[in-house]
């Protein structure tokens, strides 16, 4: 017997059909001798519909407000999936954020978990009744509602598996795990049976859709095991787990990649101290992430050039910083491109394998795709490269690294 | 400068558009100088949307998280609201049940205000931050969310009127006042300047849709001053108040109808004592509500006959009660009738006046409408009748009283 946190995105519990068989699936859990606390997302979809009211109310809906209003989508899949399980003949309780005591801080629309009182929790667990959590929302200090910003319900889930100390956190959703790579990419890909938080956190920030940054984090910290698997199909998916010895004998776990970036690229600038560091302030000023950075020098030594990467959505806007730049800089030349991709190999074992780097480099130059940008961190190995060749390259470095194959730690034993 | 509590019902908010013009109105209630508390229903339809949600999941939803669900329609106006006052530059803020600290017991789907801590909304006037409340909601003793019933943010309203002991409490709706009687059956109906307690309850409980007849109960027990007003027009409405020493004038102030009744016709009945009793002791277990009750008697003198009515959507079940009693009255016959209408003149100048009840039923005799049942209280004459009848009756009365003049105590001093 084990305490099971299981957590259903928005496309598992998209209608009353589906919030009925979810409701089975909980209930065989029970049957199966377990004790289960549920965290639900809002319906696919509902979301953008409560944001699309507000948005004809005011371009710029008051953050606090904005928050009431979105909270109401979790609401209404707890309060009809509690209703499916009483009407199946078992007990459930739908419990909001200030019923779950789930506390954050003020953030609106991107409020932190800074603490769960789980009295109330436990004291449905111990009547045998299924808690039936609202994703996505908790309360900040002074009793107002709060949200935790997309994908927020992974990391309420997570949160309250790491609160409760249950056995397994599982995140079902609409693919069966993760991946070596894109399946839509490369039919090659495979189903990892287990990764570490560390790749898990890298391939989420690659865009890898499957688990919300923020839960990732929450996971490593408090050590919480997470299961990522389809809520459609009755199989395993991916284990994400601390790392474990018989990772680091793989050099690369997976090949992810993003398209949602921009690179820009300045010329001309002075070449004087604290002129990158003047740059990047005022663009962090404005909210916008730099992701990749390269000073290049040329042969004019008075001036220097830079190029860095920001999410395609805040290219306007940093440009815009720049521009503002160009009255003191006179001889400021700005260009950016949005045909770019990042592609990356990640993998724990990179920090015990050389080599990594000029193979993933050696690989790409033999297909003549040119790169751009470069990026390491210790298990990790970005390349910014054009982006039509996106699918070219996950499949060489997919071949190359052998993500076909069985990882040795897959293995049976 | 005043202390105004605002209540705007589901067809004031229907859409993004009108909840944009309620916030001007708001906002120039405000700018006159008073202090202003709203109270918002949901979005018109918007329950009936909920209900067949959670009806789609199950036919009799648990009512617990029935009440979950259905407290979502109001989060999604006062929230829309409060964006739309934010973005007009003034300072608003959203206050569910848990945040107004509205108590009810735990009758999940018909609950009862116990109590109204009023700190957390006296801290927003205070800053001049205008409380926007979600009506029809409240939590009980012990963190669950409760529902009040259909019409329940009248009572919402009404309550923190008294709790705050507000100058007024105005009813927003989509008719103008309080009528003589329903303008759609007789053209010469009149707005009422204003009108007791006591009168506005019977005419809530003859079916006048204007109040929730909970909300003229607080009203009178708190003695709120209500005033029912258009949110279409800038007009005043109908004051709602304590009987004033002018009203007893005035013998009637209103006629209404109600067509709502089947009677029901029971003969053969046993003629001992104690058999009445068990009949609507039988039924009122069934939660039905027995209104006008006639006992007959007949040539035989063992048996006797009972005429009663009940809400036509109540007319099956007690027909069922009483099929199951012919097995021990076997001479028992049961008939109903669907066709009727119950027509009443009102007005607490009864209480002083002789002859209400001889002048109405000569009006209705000498138009040749038949009565087949009379009931009266201290403020109240009611007859049920044909159907067909109802609008000649509704006319003839309304004529015969003088409903068409403006009342004494309307008349400018």
């Amino acid at each position: 017997m084990a305490l099971i946190v299981q957590k259903y995105g928005g496309t598992s519990v998209a209608n009353t059909v589906r919030i009925k068989e979810v409701a089975e699936r909980v209930i065989a859990t029970r049957n199966a001798g377990h004790d289960v606390v549920v965290v639900l997302s809002a319906m696919a979809g509902e979301t953008d519909r409560l944001i699309h009211l507000a948005q004809e109310v005011a371009e710029q809906p008051d953050p606090r407000e904005q928050d009431v209003l979105l909270a109401t989508g979790e609401q209404v899949t707890i309060s009809l999936f509690s209703i499916a399980v009483k009407h199946m003949g078992h007990e459930a309780q739908s419990m909001l954020g200030h019923q779950a005591r789930i506390y954050t801080d003020h953030a609106y629309g991107r409020a932190r978990i800074s603490e769960i009182r789980t009295e109330p929790i436990w004291h449905n667990i111990y009547k045998g009744c299924i808690p039936v959590i609202a994703g996505f929302q908790g309360l900040d200090g002074r009793g107002n509602i709060t949200t935790l910003g997309r994908g927020g319900s992974d990391t309420t889930a997570v949160a309250v598996a790491a609160a409760l100390a249950a056995d397994v956190c599982e995140i079902y959703t609409d693919v069966a795990g993760v991946y070596t790579t894109d399946p839509n990419i490369y039919h090659k890909a495979r189903k990892l049976q287990r990764i570490s938080y560390d790749e898990m956190l890298e391939m989420a920030s690659m865009g890898a859709k499957v688990l919300h940054i923020r839960s990732v984090e929450f996971a490593k910290k408090f050590n919480v095991p997470v299961h990522v698997r389809s809520s459609f199909v009755d199989e395993s998916g991916t284990m994400v787990v601390k790392e474990e010895k018989s990772m680091e004998q793989v050099m690369v776990s997976g090949v992810a990649y993003s398209k949602g970036d921009a690179r820009i690229t300045l010329a001309g600038l002075p070449d004087v101290p604290g002129v990158a560091a003047r740059i990047f302030t005022e663009i962090a000023q404005e909210g916008i992430v730099v992701d990749i950075i390269i000073q290049g020098s040329t042969d004019d030594t008075s001036l220097a050039n830079l190029s860095f990467t920001v999410l395609r959505l805040d290219r306007q806007a940093a440009i815009r910083v720049l521009e503002g730049m160009k009255k003191e800089w006179t001889d400021l030349d700005i260009s950016s491109d949005e045909n770019i991709a990042k592609i990356s190999v990640i993998g724990v074992g990179m920090r015990h394998h050389a080599g990594v780097a000029a193979k993933m480099f050696q690989a790409l130059g033999n297909e003549g795709i040119n790169i751009h940008m470069i990026s390491t961190s210790e298990i990790k190995v970005s390349c910014v490269i054009d982006d039509s060749h996106t699918a070219k390259a996950v499949q060489i470095l997919h071949d190359v690294f052998e993500l076909d194959k069985p990882l040795q730690h897959e293995i049976p034993e």
